[in-house]
């Protein structure tokens, strides 16, 4: 029996707080403007996947969550295979000895820890631990700054699960996507005491699917241009600076606003774009009440293309945000003994009325690393799916 | 016992296809940006109001919708009442021998035909209707047009229910508000087939109010002056030309741009703004699939700053838009024998899944005329509320 070569590793979810949303080339998944994102926790949230290649196998296969994909329909995953290929035939011609693993096809097993269900956008990890993963089997020498602008291809947020703690991913401006790539804004260490927790709101409905929903807002907000332009490049500078400085205030506000603002462009798309509903809302009421009883921002909210919170916060904190929330969805799953139900003095009792049932599940979780080799491997001595 | 004078008029509610949000002047009430109305028929929604003076009477008095208000505290009703005091006064001047009727105190009586509950903006026809009816009490010389400019400054948007048909609201340049007045873009009868359905939303709560939602909107959202500056102007311009051209295409693709771009801002605001709620936001899914199936737009949906939606349509497309919404709103009061439910051929059936209760009361309207005297007087022969 011809060898199997393998790889695992594990990647982290992101969730943006200046948001990435239109591209300015969809074949290159080149963005109309940078964000940045923070990387959650992989005990929560993490992307497991083995890349193998072998003698053996006679055609590419991606086992993802348990069933096989059809990678000859995928083009996105093509061209990141093609291009890491591409990287591994380099070394082998740098090389002479080494195994040709670049002619060898991949069985690539891949598992979330999450589940879909969750509604969380797992394509980011996903795609990030997919190319890290065969970038260790083929042993590449590239940074995860250059593995990135591979991530991208697949699917445009991956490329900042290639970090932990926070992330930017910034636009560039070279046509062929060459600087349009993830860099390390701080560790994870950098800002300890920073928290997130994820509201998953029950029966959320699949909306538009954010690939034809940004390109719908592209070709028809006549606000999100000047978005795009005018306002995300203030804002980045601003989030670095709030990083930097561990300015949870700054933070929080810049959070806050561009996670409305995203939404503010979808509603902008014709026919609009709606992923907030109102128990999205309700959260959102909660959160802004919460800060203004507190006289200063404590939670800060966000909402990718779905109606699940997030919300980061300060250790400090963690009484008086999660309490409130544990308060108003006492049912919902995931509560841990960290904060009981409490609702702060001052804060407007009728909003707490008519609570209960909107939130589903909650996951308590923090500020993450970046993808990691792990020992525990997916594939079996055959090089199928365990 | 001294003489009662006394005048009569009703005023339209209008509701803005190109949506007024934004002061920059609070006190004389100057918009940010023009915009433009569709008056509705009184025979469905008006304010009749009867304004009276008499030397009899010890001071200013209103009573609104039969309770009665405090003048004295309502800076905005004082303004129009001495605006219209001091050109009676004029008239006085200059006709010697007329009564000094600026020298009474005056007894208003105002009084709507549909209930507050409703949720409709009711301050533009009621300010419309005071200003008129106390300008033909005074027997005042101004135009509509004039007049526009006092009832402005009670509310807004009052200055378009001076007029019916199609009004804009010109927002003017000067500092003293002299040309921040209304006028008639068109009539009724210029566009006679245009009709329009109101669906009021079950248990809608109490949101933001409109003044001080539009100016956290001017203070916070970075998208606003965009919208003001650079693209109201220009779909001014296309409105304007829409409806003399009696183009429907053109009428109601600006009607909800517009309207989604008004609440795109709001929630771009900080914190956010939200006056559409989960059933508004079906409404808006409902109008668009069937646009999507009539292959061209036959219903253009709009919403104020609240949950209730405005549907402006053809009556050639009757039976097909009023079907749909009648389909899926079966319980609410107000359908007529215009329009069976029916959901045409080729609709999305997904999207009729679990609809009802929503919806608990139609208002099928038309357009309608501008203020007209009546007859009919609120007040007895003692100066009070009949």
């Amino acid at each position: 029996m011809p060898q199997i070569y393998q790889a695992s590793v594990t990647a982290p979810v992101n969730i943006a707080v200046i948001k990435y949303w239109g591209k300015r080339c969809t074949k290159l998944n080149l963005p109309t403007n940078s964000s940045l994102s923070v990387a959650l926790s992989q005990e929560n949230l993490r992307t497991l996947t083995t890349a193998s290649c072998s003698e053996q196998f006679d055609k590419d296969i991606l086992w993802l969550n348990g069933s096989e994909e059809n990678v000859a329909s995928n083009s996105r995953l093509i061209i990141c295979i093609e291009n890491l290929r591409l990287l591994r035939s380099r070394v082998e011609k740098e090389n002479p000895g080494s195994q040709t693993l670049s002619k060898m096809n991949l069985h690539i097993v891949s598992e979330n820890n999450f589940p879909t269900a969750a509604g969380l956008a797992s394509s980011a990890a996903g795609f990030a631990a997919l190319v890290y993963a065969i970038a260790n089997l083929y042993k590449l020498p590239q940074s995860e700054i250059q593995l990135s602008r591979i991530a991208r291809q697949g699917s445009g947020s991956a490329c900042r699960s290639l970090f932990g703690g926070y992330t930017s991913w910034e636009m560039g401006n070279n046509d062929d996507g060459s600087d349009s790539q993830a860099q390390q804004v701080a560790t994870k260490s950098h800002w300890p005491d920073m928290k997130a927790a994820i509201l998953i709101i029950s029966a959320a409905k699949k909306g538009v699917s954010s690939t034809s929903g940004m390109q719908a807002t592209v070709a028809t907000s006549t606000l999100f241009t000047y978005r795009a332009q005018h306002i995300v490049p203030i804002r980045m500078q601003e989030m670095k600076k709030a990083i930097a400085a561990r300015d949870f205030q700054s933070f929080a506000e810049l959070t806050i606003k561009d996670s409305n603002q995203f939404h503010a462009v979808c509603l902008d798309t014709m026919p609009p774009i709606f992923y907030l509903n109102d128990t999205s809302r309700y959260i959102i009421r909660l959160a802004e009440e919460l800060n203004r009883v507190a006289g200063k921002y404590v939670a800060a909210y966000t909402f990718d293309a779905g109606p699940n919170a997030v919300l980061y916060y300060l250790s400090e904190n963690t009484q008086l945000v999660l309490g409130l929330f544990r308060e108003c969805y006492r049912k919902a799953k995931g509560w841990s003994s960290d904060a009981r139900p409490c609702v702060p003095e001052g804060f407007n009792l009728g909003l707490i009325k008519n609570v209960g049932t909107g939130v589903c599940q909650v996951i308590l979780t923090e500020v993450g690393d970046g993808p990691k080799e792990t020992d525990e491997s997916l594939i079996n001595e055959k090089g199928l799916p365990r």
